[in-house]
Order: C-alpha cells, then sequence, then structure tokens
C-alpha cells in the first residue's frame, strides 16, 4: 500500500506573469482554496500519510502551509532557479524510504484517479489520459504493452503517440534510485533536466507502465488560457464528478434529439432551489447566452435571446416577431421547412413557399429566379432538414440573401454545436436552435441568434404574440438579466453544463466523433443491402432516412421494440411518398455504440429473413 | 446487535379478497416482486442472519420462497383462522432467542428505517411515524418520555396522540417472555388478539420506547385503497430515496415560486435518456395530464393539455386559441390581470377592461352592472393575484357567468395545487396553471385545463399562432399521448413526482400547511409593527405583499442580501404607487421555517433602527 506522496513544486510559473509575483502557482486559487491545498486534501483522503513536498520559489509560501498540516515536509530545492524538477526530487530522496506518488504543484484533477493508481500492482505507472488539446501536452508513446518508449511535448520526435502524460505517477522506492543514478550522471550536461524526461532515459532500464484513462477530468495550470479552462470547465466537472453520484442507466438514442447525455449533464439539474429572479441565476444565463453566441458568431454584432419552450417556439418567434407587411419567402425542402409555412399561415404572413425536393440539393439558379423576381424583406430555410438529413448550403443561400439585400432566418436546430456556422461570414440575420440536440444538453430551452441591429429594428413593428416576442425578450434580458417569464432553472443549469462539456470537446472535434459513427452507419447499412436517401456530398451526417426492407416480415414497430429492448431507440420516417426509418448519430456516443447497432441490425435483418450470416440479402428489394 | 428478525404472516388478509385467494399477503407484486421479499432482501442487506417467519394462510407458498431463503425458518400457526398476531408470534417464541426485529409481512418501507432501529440503544422500541391518514391506522399514545401508554385504532380511546404505528418493532429476548406470558394468560378470553395490543399491554411492566421518524415513506396493504396508494406513491417514493443520494442544500424561497422543492422531486428529474416519443414517455405525460385534470374536475368533462413553457404560456395559449371576434371582459386587479391585457392587445382581440382595486375585493355589483350591459364570449380573472394575495372569489364569478352564459377563463397560476378549485362547480371553461408554483415541481411546465366541450368547439377558428395553439396541441396529445413539439422531458418527470407527493399530501392539508406558515408570517410581521396590503377574509395566504419601513435605513436590497446570506429568498414588490415587499409561504417549507424568517427579520429590523429588542418600534411609521 503506498502512503507517501512527494509533490514538485519548486518552479517559479513565470508564465502566470503576475499572478505567481507573490506566491508559488501551488497557491492559485480556485473556490478561494490554494489547489496545492485541495491536492494535498485528497492525497489525505484516499489515506496518504506523509507528503514531501519539494519547494524552491518562494518556499516560505510552503513552510506555512505546512505547519497546518503534520503529515506534509517540505525540502527546499535551494537552485530552484538554475535546476529543474528532477533536481528538486533528486534534493528530497532522502526523505522517500516507500513506494511513493509523484505529483505536480499546479494539478486539478479527479480524486477518484489516485485511488486507481494506487490500487494497480505494477509499481512503477504513469497516469495517462485522453487528448486534451490543452496546449503544452507532453506526448507519451508506449510499446505494444503499454510500456513507456519515450515521450515529448513535440509531437514529431514520436513514433506513436498513445496518451498525454497527466503529471501524476506511482513510483518503486527501487526504480527512484535508477531515476536519481540517471540524473546524477545527467545534471552536468543538463541541470534543468526534468523529471519525466528522466523516466524516458530510464525506460530502457525500467518497465513504466502507461495506464490511461479516457474519461479523466484533470488540468496542469501552466498559463492564462489554462488557469481559465480549469476555473470555468475543469474544476466544475471534477466538482460534479467526485459527489460519486451513482450511474444512470445509458440509453443510446438514434432519434434526432433529444439525444444522449452525459450523467454531468444529467445531475447538473439537481441544484439547491433558486429563484430566477437572482443574480446568481442571471449570470448562468448570461454565461449560457454568451457562450451560445460565442459557438457561431461574434458577440459584438450578435445576441442570443433564450426562451422556455421547444426548437419550435424559436423558430415561431423569428418569424412572428421580425417580419412586416413584407413578403417573405420560405424554402421547403422538409417537415421543417413545411412548418414554417404553417407558422406563418398562422400568423398570416405575406409569404412564398419555394419547394425544393427533399433529397436533391437546393437548385441555387431557381432560386435566385425567385429571388430576383420579386422583392423579399427575409428569406427562411432549414440547415439540416431533419427528415432525411438533407444539408442545405446556408453559405451560398447567404451570399445570395447579400447580393439581393435579404435577411436570412436559419432553423439550424439540427445542425448547430456540430456542422461549424459563422453567422457573420454566411450573412445569416436570425438563427433557431434548441437545448437538446448537438448541445447534449435536456430539452425545455430554446433560442435565437439575432444579428443585434437587425434585432433592434424589429422594436417598432407591432407584436404579434407576446410569450414569444422576440424584442421583448431579447430587451428584457438586456436590461435585468432574467427572462420575462419564469425559465426553466434546472433545464438551464444542465444547458450550462452541456455548454460547458461541448466547448471541452469543441464543435469541430464533435462534428468529426458524429462523423465517425455517421460513416459506421452507412457502410453497415449499405453492408446489410438498405438504402439511405441523400447522397453523401448532400449529407449532414448527422441523421439519415434510411428506405425501409420491402419484404414482409419487415414491420417497423417489431423492429423498433427489438431496439428498445437492447438499449437502442430508433426513429420512424417522416416523408410523404417514401418508406423510411430514420437513426440519428449525435448525443454523447461513440463510435462504438454505431457499431453495436449494426450489429443488432444485422441480427434483425437475419430474424426477419431479409438476409443470411455474411449479408447475402435474401429479400425482393435485393433484385 | 440484532441478527435476527419475526416476519408475523399468519393473516388471511380477507379486505384483498380475490387477490389473496391464492397466495397470502406478503405475496402481493409490486415491481414483479412479493412485497414479503422485497422485505426479507432489505432485513438481509442491513445484517440479519436469521428470519422467522410465522406462517398460517397459504403457509406452504411461504415454505416455498424459504428453501430459496437458507436464512428463513418457517413456523406454522395451524389456528390461524381462530387466532391472531399474538399468538402467530407466541407459536415461534423458541425459535427466537435473541432481540429481534418484528415485522409485519404485508409492509413496504424504507430500509433506512431498519438501520436507525437497529442502532438504537433502547432494548424495546416501536417504529412510529408521522400521520399517514392512511385509513386503519392504528395511533400511539406516549408519556413525556415518549414511552408507550396505550394505542388503539381508535382515536377516542386515547388521551394523547404522539403518533402511528408502523406495524416495525424491536424487541429484547426478555421483553418477549413477558410479552408471551401475558399473552397467554389472554388467550382463554381473547384468542385473537393481536401483537400490538400486547405491548400495550405489558406496557406498565416494560418501558417500550416509541421512536417516531417524521419523514418515513412506508405503508401497510391491507385493502384495495392501500394497495393503489403503494403502488404509485409509496413505493415509487421509496425507490427514490433508497438510492442514497446527497442531500442538497436547502434553501427556503419565499418568492412566490419557483419554489422550494423536496429532494426526491429534484432527484426525480434524472432518469435514463428517452425519446419523449416513445409510449413509455407517453404513459408519463397521461398520467400527469389525468392526475391534473382529478385535483379539480371530473375527467369526463375536463382536459388538461400540457406545455413546455412558463405559466404565462398558459394563459396566453387561452386567450389566443379560444376567443373569437366577440368581445371578452377582463378583470384587472393587479399584475397578472394587467398581463392577460397585454395579451390581449397583442392579439388585437375584443376586450374590455375592468379595473379594480389591488387589495379589495371585487365590487360583484358593478361587474354585474358591466356584464349585464353588454354581450361578452368570455370573462378573464386572475384567483389568486400574486401582485398582492388578493384572491378573487371565482366562485361568485363563475356564477355570474353561468347566468350571462358566458365562458370563464382563470389564471390558476398561484392558487391550482392548494386553494380548493372545482371547476364544474366553479362553472369555469379553462384554468391555466404551472408545474412551479403550489404543486412543487420544477419550473418548465405549464398547462390547461378546459372543459372538453367548450375546446372542441374552438377547433373551426383561424388559428392565432402555432406553439401554442390550444386546440392543436389538445388533438394531437389526444391521438398520439405525444406534445406537438419535443416536451421538457426531465421536467416532467420531475412534475410526476411532485405531483404524487401532492397527492399524498392532499391539496387540503397542504393549504392548511401553507395557512399555517402564513398565519406565523402575519402573526410575526404584525408584532414587528410591520403592516400587509390585503385583509385577511380577502387574502389568499399564499403570498403576501407588506408595507415596506419608511425609515431612512431601511434598503429592500440590502435587506434581500442579508436573507438570502442566510439562506432566504424573499421578493420585490409589484405594486405601482404603494412601495411594498413581498413574502410567500409556499413549497416544501414548514411553520418553523417561517418561525426562523420571523426571528431573522426581527433581527433585520433592529439592525436598522426599525424596533428594539422586546419589538418597540422606534421607526416613523410607529405614529
Amino acid at each position: 500500500m503506498v502512503n507517501t506522496a512527494v509533490i514538485l513544486a519548486g518552479g517559479m510559473g513565470t508564465r502566470l506573469h503576475e499572478r505567481t509575483k507573490n506566491k508559488p502557482k501551488g497557491f492559485l486559487e480556485i473556490d478561494n482554496k490554494p489547489i496545492v491545498e485541495e491536492s494535498i486534501l485528497k492525497l489525505l483522503e484516499i489515506g496518504i500519510e506523509q507528503i514531501v513536498i519539494g519547494t524552491g520559489y518562494l518556499a516560505e509560501v510552503y513552510d506555512h502551509l505546512a505547519m497546518r498540516y503534520p503529515q506534509v515536509l517540505c525540502v527546499r530545492n535551494n537552485d530552484y532557479m538554475k535546476t529543474g524538477s528532477m533536481y528538486t526530487l533528486y534534493n528530497l530522496r532522502e526523505r522517500v524510504s516507500d513506494d511513493f506518488l509523484l505529483l505536480e504543484s499546479d494539478l486539478i484533477y479527479e480524486k477518484q484517479a489516485l485511488e486507481e493508481l494506487i490500487k494497480l500492482k505494477e509499481s512503477d505507472v504513469i497516469l495517462a489520459s485522453q487528448f486534451t488539446n490543452s496546449n503544452d501536452e507532453v506526448f507519451i508513446e508506449t510499446d505494444e504493452n503499454h510500456l513507456l518508449v519515450n515521450l515529448s511535448k513535440n509531437r514529431n520526435d514520436l513514433n506513436h503517440i498513445h496518451a498525454e502524460l497527466t503529471g501524476i505517477t506511482k513510483i518503486s522506492v527501487h526504480t527512484l534510485q535508477i531515476l536519481c543514478d540517471f540524473a546524477k550522471s545527467s545534471f552536468s550536461e543538463n541541470p534543468q533536466l526534468d523529471y519525466e524526461s528522466a523516466l524516458a532515459g530510464i525506460s530502457k532500464q525500467v518497465n513504466i507502465y502507461v495506464h490511461k484513462l479516457n474519461n479523466f477530468v484533470w488540468c496542469e495550470i501552466d498559463n492564462e488560457q489554462h488557469l481559465l479552462r480549469a476555473v470555468n470547465y475543469i474544476y466544475p466537472m471534477i466538482k460534479l464528478k467526485e459527489k460519486n453520484f451513482p450511474f444512470v442507466k445509458r440509453n443510446i438514442l438514434l432519434n434526432p434529439g433529444p439525444a444522449t447525455t452525459t450523467d454531468t449533464v444529467k445531475y447538473a439539474q439537481v441544484v439547491p432551489d433558486i429563484c430566477p429572479r437572482e443574480e446568481e441565476f442571471g449570470d448562468v444565463m448570461q454565461m449560457i447566452s454568451t457562450k451560445l453566441t460565442a459557438l457561431v458568431a461574434n458577440s459584438n454584432n450578435y445576441s442570443t435571446v433564450l426562451f422556455g419552450g421547444s426548437g419550435t417556439a424559436a423558430v415561431e418567434s423569428i418569424l412572428s416577431s421580425v417580419i412586416s407587411e413584407d413578403a417573405v419567402l420560405i424554402i421547403n425542402n422538409g417537415a421543417y421547412g413545411k412548418r414554417m409555412c404553417q407558422i406563418a399561415d398562422a400568423y398570416k404572413l405575406n409569404y412564398i413557399e419555394f419547394q425544393s425536393s427533399p433529397y436533391e440539393a437546393l437548385d441555387l439558379v431557381s432560386l435566385e429566379d425567385i429571388i430576383s423576381s420579386s422583392k423579399f424583406s427575409h428569406l427562411c430555410i432549414v440547415h439540416n432538414e431533419t427528415t432525411t438529413g438533407l444539408l442545405n448550403d446556408i453559405s451560398l443561400v447567404g451570399h445570395l440573401c447579400e447580393k439581393y439585400q435579404i435577411q436570412l432566418i436559419v432553423d439550424a436546430m439540427s445542425s448547430y454545436g456540430a456542422i461549424p456556422i459563422d453567422l457573420d461570414s454566411m450573412n445569416i440575420s436570425y438563427l433557431a436552435a434548441s437545448s437538446n440536440k448537438n448541445l447534449q444538453g435536456m430539452a425545455g430551452v430554446a433560442f435565437v441568434i439575432a444579428r443585434t441591429k437587425d434585432l433592434e429594428t424589429t422594436q417598432h413593428l407591432h407584436p404579434r404574440n407576446f410569450y414569444l416576442h422576440l424584442y421583448s425578450q431579447y430587451k428584457y434580458f438586456s436590461k435585468t438579466k432574467q427572462m420575462r417569464f419564469t425559465p426553466p432553472v434546472q433545464t438551464l443549469y444542465a444547458l450550462k453544463q452541456a455548454i460547458i462539456e461541448t466547448r471541452l470537446e469543441g464543435v469541430e472535434k464533435r462534428y468529426k466523433r458524429y462523423t465517425e459513427a455517421w460513416e459506421t452507419l452507412i457502410k453497415g447499412i449499405t453492408r446489410l443491402g438498405l438504402k439511405h436517401l441523400v447522397k453523401k456530398e448532400n449529407h449532414s451526417r448527422i441523421i439519415t432516412a434510411i428506405v425501409e426492407p420491402t419484404i414482409p416480415n419487415y414491420d417497423f414497430e417489431d423492429m423498433h421494440k427489438y431496439f428498445y429492448r437492447n438499449g437502442f431507440t430508433i426513429y420512424p420516417g417522416k416523408l410523404d411518398g417514401q418508406n423510411t426509418f430514420r437513426v440519428a448519430n449525435i448525443g454523447a456516443i461513440t463510435n462504438m455504440d454505431m457499431n453495436l447497432f449494426i450489429k443488432l441490425l444485422e441480427q434483425y435483418l437475419i430474424n426477419i429473413g431479409y438476409c443470411t450470416e455474411g449479408n447475402e440479402m435474401n429479400g425482393i428489394s435485393k433484385t
């Protein structure tokens, strides 16, 4: 049982400038507590009895801390300005007589990782993580047995990158001796040697196991950007995960939203009761609005307006609030384009419907013909048609609108948060989306992102409704940081967490993950003899309408039940004149989930006699 | 340490008729598991090693169960038809050589109670609970040391009722001996003696401690009504509580909703992801709709229509969807009456505003004058005006409407779920309310309860909007058990739990609890020299507008911060021309919370020099 820890805390943290002028990096505070103290508490909680801190820069601050913790012993490296972390470790070696955990002082992390590290039977282990893209990472190369080969900050130094170094390591007292011997012989040449390079240096002598955790929440704080990320994203995630909530049964939702969510988003709904007119809650909504804008636009030009309601409420808010008596053009190439027409009907808007095939790319020439033949104030389009997965090229349409001075309204329900959008360059005036699709939050919040100057001009129009009146909602929030009417408080907390997780993953990476799952889906159904409707080049890669098998044994309800029993939810089609079912690939799912889906689908198709093992099709549609 | 349990399971359960024809009561199933087996598992989980079951009626069913649990021993009472539970216990006495837990076979309960019972130092303990009003209760009288004096099903037999018997008891082996001696001497006279009466019989010889748990979730199942309650309310609550979620910091919200919620409602939001178009979720919404209707009306005549949105959305849904070109009358005696006028303005409805004082009772004579002078299709009124707490007498207004054949629309946001309402007898056509006030659920769901035949006639009106169109939302749900647009899934799960808890408490009891807190508030502020606006006889007892102190040191923001720091949220006023602040007394709060609030208020008023210790007022308003 490991009961000793060593914290390396000699460095000057120069990249944090003023922040580390009067205190070492470990004393940066999050939630009013020095991060190194948080680390010490975690070590004590898991049963560590002795903590040796290798100090240097402003060592007296650590000495002061040690007075409060009898378990802490500080060993000062007086040459901290000329040496590196390896020398700080070397300098305290005589105080360590047992196997130990080695940590850097500027880390925040989930406690659970320490517990896991201690339990591993291997005595020398580097704790590694998935790639964090935090900048300044140390990459790790391992052999086929996950033993350390090399590590470097430079990807090109390595043959194969397995994981990322976290700065948490378990080292046996025997290996410490080898490490110190190696270091001693290196100091003359390289006094600034860091401990991780020394580990690489002895990797041929000693088996150092690299243990990779795939959902490990942690970060190191070396610069301002790291600190920002730590405070806003990493620390809140750690806090949530450490509450030790029980896991929630994982369902894979392949319907086009609400999507599969993480447990952290689920539990983010559980907060102490709060009155939504409190400043504290205003800050939450402010953060949400600002970050939602930032995902697709420059906040100087655009504003996000939040509503309690479904995505349709946001679309209706735009259509009912920003259009005058002037004519508008609505593009209908699926159920959601049609829905905009229905909304326009309810409000008796002066609109022209531009119908287009639900599986073919929009004909921009005909579109321009219409546009140029008449005066339109607004053009309305769905970005990713959930009906089929058809992706409309809003960038090209935006350019057309620019040419004819038309304000563009985009229903981005099924694209926002995954497919890159840039409102400025695409010349979009209004975008509608919701909390529960690619954002991976809970249903109940819809939002409009509006070009502020366009929205401001709508204040003079007579409102057509009350709850969904866009300008009033915008103005009230600008003034008060409150929604006009009671907001869905807990759903907004979940959305905040979902945004944090979206930003941690990054929209581009999320779309890449979705795309991989989609490729697996397409490859799988094609192998099984099923066809999808929209060509790859026009496809959103988010939701796919698949043509139903035309054999008598096939029954959608049956297939749905079969998948439901297996924890997967699929979705019926929504297309006139073509029998389809739909599979979406959004939410907190991975390629592995989609692989499993394809396996289940294969089994189902075999069961109904549509294909046989080895995927020979039997059915009518084979011909 | 207690490691033995005895379960009394000899009875015939005749009140459950057919259900107990082929199996004893303990084998009633909830969630596909016999309730006695659930009980056995709980006993084993807390460390009980031997379970003796006293069987009788259909004893072989228990013998069969015992084969699966080596810890279980069945002892048959062959005379079960002629004897009572005490004889069943007497009959197995020789198999019990240690202190033990005694349970009835027809109980469902939280496991935690067993753990608590075992830990108590007293060796003879009756586990008692708050009053459940479940019918068929056994009441307990104790002395000042909480020792058993007597118990009875008849309240009048007792001098003082302390608690309710649960059917879970801890008995020492010594006391068992005394109990059996007592029983033996009683059997000739009363062979049907039950064990609880025997306990009362020996209460002068032995100290039997009565341990009362105030939030204990449990029930006994003796009849159909009990079973229904067990399946729908008690069992789901137990399941939720047993997940051992950490407590959430308790804030006391004295704003007029969203209100303080229970932890069980908070955690009810955490569910496995589900697509809201699934049948399983349709059942959840169906249950919600049905129960919401049942709280105020006969389901044959009324239908509940759910929306994702705030309460205002529900009011707007009614006003925009059910009114034709005919004139309507809107009563405005506060901010929410005014809001209905604003909605009518947005839709350009043909309406007359009837203004009335926000603190005086409605003048029904003038109202009738207006009504009789012109033809109105609808009359709109707020039940409990959140602005001041003024309660409009909707029953009298309903009768007026009946006389003049006007459809009555009621905004019951701040009354539904507490103040009794009966739509039928009050002649109300449409009622609007929301999830987050007296229902004690989370914000995000609004609903309309409509007289179905009136709602059906609105299908011919041209819709004025889309998302909030009442008839479409109603019709779609009737056909599909789905909302037209993505509903706030998790908020609906919370609402389901909130409804369960509302029905468990009962609307009348809830209003009584609120009223007690209100009386404490009024008594408190009056003692401190503060005045409220609305007279008692016109007051809703739900929200109170209090006149602000007129001394220079007083500042609402200051006072608000002071309370906020102490975990209480108060609310600003919303009345033109009169400076008030508001205190609501709704949500999962008790009289004790309000007492604490008054203490804090007193301290604040002393701090600012408005009154002194002992409550002499210093301020200007004293005169």
